[in-house]
């Protein structure tokens, strides 16, 4: 079995993957394993897969607002259905790219930060000022924050992160690749772990 | 808590409604429940989500496709994608409410030979002739049963329980209410046990 990192392709306005984001370090470290942290733009996977943002579907979206309420209390993790869901995450995104060019763990401490925000505070992160709020907990300088989200290059950056998740497979969040074999959902945790352990089946 | 049956609401097409019909009885059984089977169409709950079938679904389908096999490894159950998927599950559904009419427990069994022959063996039970065939296994005769599947009561009956299904919340295969609490997926087994055990949360 190789030691290749565990791929984590995730939205922020997802709470499924906010929930996969307190599992998969454990996970991956107890196997001798790293998480490349992928956030990318779900929207664009939904325009191939026609579909939405599962808050927005009728029934679905009253069931899963239920189902998210009892996955977090099963875990005993905090959870909240934020008023604004779901959120445009695209400042979050481009400012964890930004940050993963100098230090992707400080990129992956924004990401938590923002996670945690938003569904364990219920904050909106959408505004570009708010993302920069949370990151300064990381005294990274809120204006080169923003002047980064609006910078050319970190756009790309995130256009082809999506894009390169998209032609891997990537349709859901959370979504994961080990060893190259995919898996969707927080739900699909336990066979993740059984293919870090066993290999994949 | 009481002891109400866990209703079951499926869709043969659904292979994961086929998983969740191989563990449903066990679970339930453990905590002193029995199960109301009730398929229901399916596509019509697809028309207030603005869903479709997995199958049709571009990379969604391609990922399930391989999702399937994995969970029905993990069960070390037998599974096939079956040449025509999804299957017209219409008559196999008629069937079962024609039959259960009469007896329920002769209606599951048909349920479970329909799951088995499309899931296991990967035969397409669209034709009315194919799931009287299936049913002759149960000494069923096959004239009577292709007669009830255009008898105007049993078509409105399986409308009836559709809608039923609908305005209760189900939304896709399987869906389980216990306790009036609602379970989508066979991925959510674990938190069905849970409930048996110790309630809802």
């Amino acid at each position: 079995m190789s030691g290749q990192p565990i791929d984590f392709y995730f939205e922020f306005a997802s709470p499924y993957g906010y929930l996969a984001s307190l599992e998969i370090e454990n996970v991956a470290e107890k196997y001798g394993r790293t998480v490349n942290w992928r956030p990318f733009m779900l929207g664009a996977a939904f325009k191939v897969t026609n579909s939405a943002p599962n808050m927005t579907i009728p029934m679905k979206g009253d069931y899963l607002a239920r189902d998210i309420v009892r996955c977090a209390k099963m875990m005993n993790v905090p959870i909240v259905i934020p008023d604004v869901s779901p959120m445009n995450s695209l400042a979050a995104m481009r400012a964890f790219y930004w940050l993963n060019e100098a230090d992707p763990e400080v990129a992956v401490k924004l990401a938590k930060g923002v996670f945690r925000a938003h569904w364990a505070e219920g904050r909106d992160l959408s505004p570009a000022e708010a993302v920069a709020a949370e990151a300064a907990a990381l005294d990274i300088d809120a204006n080169a924050l923003i002047e980064a989200i609006q910078d050319p290059t970190i756009k790309e950056l995130l256009k082809q992160e999506t894009q390169t998740g998209i032609d891997r497979g990537a349709f859901g969040s959370p979504f994961f690749f080990v060893d190259g074999e995919a898996y969707w959902g927080h739900d699909r945790m336990g066979q993740i772990e059984y293919h870090l352990e066993h290999g994949g089946i």
